[in-house]
């Protein structure tokens, strides 16, 4: 079918490229590229064994829209996939501007020196992209991503009118550690120590951090306990999701992870001010990541699922109504699939299927657009084929 | 009076140090000799204006036996104050053998390469401290010290027999960090981590780390959580307090503090193997120190008070009876007298006051002596006279 190229070589990106590689029809020629070559080599000689997908590899600094160009230029994807970093986003959308090739990605832009991540950055190339006749696709992982298609397709089928949604989404995935984390433990101490934030009535209401706790018994996990936070689909759901009254999002922590966390904050370990120490600035967090279990061993010993997924309540012919659509995912299957668990797993498939969706011309149209701006029915059909089946509950228990 | 040698020149001997210049009367001259002599300089520089105590300064490596005695032959002290390291006690005891000269300190032997205190080492010592005609008085401190003090006063005057002593150690001092340690975070950690054991009918009955935790509500600090701890006193009481049936020693720990101490035990960051960082090997628990509050910062700001003391049950004239003795002591008031605060300064007056019993010949004899073995009057007279006041309650509350 086409040529896509793959820009970021992690844990995300590793999934994504596996996913691509068992896809061959769509995906005829990829061209995997990241600022360390080697690592890409190191995947293409792993994977090229068992695909049809002709793989190739590149370096790419993706903060250089120069460099970017050339190698669009040379390599003539149909599709560039964003798996890079998030402050990357507006260079990669600014060479697929000039190349005019069609651009996906899974996580908004987020400047560097700012912890502030909004769609604004990226809604602003909306006309330069109609212009030049080519596709942006925000956000095509799980959460942003199959949550905006699962939201765009219990609005087709199930409902006249959505009034609330709540995005829940739970990791009973346990290491054997005390503590560890999946990533950089920064990004999780700003998770829980940043405000949270949900959509009513037009306007965001703030919260204190961690300020709303519940306990939902999850299909397939059981009871966890769950916090309000702010999440970047809150604000594309809650603009195109016509007439919607609420949208919330919550994640699951467990008290051993959040005391932990606590604690560490509390003696100043995660702190980023460098401190003297033997002669030497040190950071904090730095050596507290050099003690903590390396990310990438956590995958081999992960073992239980993850839950994400979305109760709606609404209207549909004149009668109240709810509704939930969500995917378990079992992080020992991800890692004997594809080598990476459940947390990386979840958001490389939709990246490759949100991809697939322009390589094939299944979703197309000139500007820039969020995941449930397109007809959910063949990415949800997707989503059954290529490891994260849907489910569905026509009852569900609800979040106070 | 006479002449005190004082080795060490840290916290607690600070206390020592200042108390022994407000007791000019038997205290005619003191040396104050460490490793590092700008220490003993400085704080010479500022007590000997306000004191009559004439005061020496001396550089000396307590582990190196001739150095200590070449410095005892030059000074000529009546006794030496031991507030040096414990692992320092026998080079210290073998210069006083070598010099005929008194030995008093506050805490037993500890070989370096072992974490087992216990009598054995400095009690072998007794035929040749008799044979010197001099005295050994061990463990001066508060605990070991005042409690053995508490418990041959309480045999003296209070009982005809004691069938227990439960020891109550409780810090209620509040420094308003989340998390800090009064000294060395590795000796905390010892301290919780080790097995626990108490004395019982003539054995010793070993416990898992903190298994056995009462709630107390101590006079003036109120109800707090403590735990059965192994404590050095237990091993001479045991013996010395003729037909004891039972001792135990607890400390009290918050609950903030041991979640702390927990949290980072389990990360690694209280690990003693180095670690390799940024082509440095570093110890995560040298790095810990340096992220933590420095101790010597927490005394101006430490509030609250201690209160250590000790609870006996026995029979007098034929009838059951209780008996609690104990000693409170107000951090900010101990930190505006001498500069520390109580934790120290709980340690170091008795410090002074059983070298003085040795100075003024009060307590005499040839041979190594556990501070319960002397007359406890004088000693108890001298608690409530140099600031650690002594209270008894004929009817406290018991310990299950």
């Amino acid at each position: 079918m086409g040529k896509c190229l793959i820009i970021g070589c992690g844990g995300v990106a590793g999934v994504a490229i596996h996913k691509c590689c068992q896809n061959s029809e769509v995906f005829e020629e990829i061209c995997i590229a990241s600022r360390t070559k080697s690592k890409c080599d190191a995947l293409k000689e792993k994977l090229q064994p068992t695909t049809r997908t002709k793989i190739h590899t590149a370096q790419v600094d993706a903060d250089h829209v120069e460099e970017l160009i050339e190698l669009i230029n040379k390599f003539k994807p149909d599709v560039v996939l964003n798996l890079a970093l998030p402050y990357q986003d507006l260079t990669i959308m600014d060479a697929c501007l000039a190349t005019k090739t069609h651009y996906v990605d899974t996580a908004n832009y987020e400047p560097l020196d700012t912890a502030k991540f909004e769609y604004k950055w990226q809604w602003d190339y909306r006309e330069r992209f109609e212009k030049a006749g080519i596709t942006a696709l925000l956000g095509s992982g799980f959460d942003p991503g199959v949550t905006g298609v699962f939201s765009a397709y219990a609005m087709k089928h199930e409902f006249d009118e959505i009034h609330t949604i709540d995005i829940l989404d739970a990791n009973a995935g346990d290491h054997g550690y005390p503590f560890a984390t999946n990533f950089n433990p920064e990004i999780n101490i700003r998770e829980v120590s940043a405000n949270g934030s949900y959509w009513e009535n037009g306007k965001w209401i703030e919260t204190k951090p961690m300020e709303i706790k519940r306990v939902y018994n999850f299909p397939e996990i059981g009871e966890k306990e769950m916090y309000l936070l702010h999440h970047e689909e809150l604000e594309s759901l809650g603009l195109n999701i016509k007439g919607i009254q609420r949208i919330r999002f919550f994640m699951t922590f467990g008290q051993s992870y959040l005391t932990h966390l606590k604690c560490l904050e509390n003696v100043g370990m995660t702190s980023i001010e460098p401190i003297e120490f033997e002669g030497k600035q040190i950071v904090p967090l730095q050596f507290l990541k050099a003690v903590l279990p390396d990310p990438a061993t956590l995958g081999p010993r992960t073992k239980g699922k993850t839950n994400i997924g979305c109760i709606f309540r609404g209207i549909k012919d004149g009668k109240e109504k709810n509704y939930y659509l969500y995917n378990v995912c079992d992080h020992q299957e991800c890692y004997r699939e594809v080598g990476s668990q459940a947390i990386s797993y979840t958001t490389g498939v939709p990246a490759m299927i949100g991809a697939s969706m322009l390589m094939t011309g299944t979703w197309k149209g000139p500007g820039v657009f969020n995941i449930e701006e397109f007809d959910p029915d063949p990415f949800m059909d997707a989503l059954n084929k290529w490891g994260l089946p849907w489910q569905e509950s026509h009852n569900p228990e609800l979040v106070d």
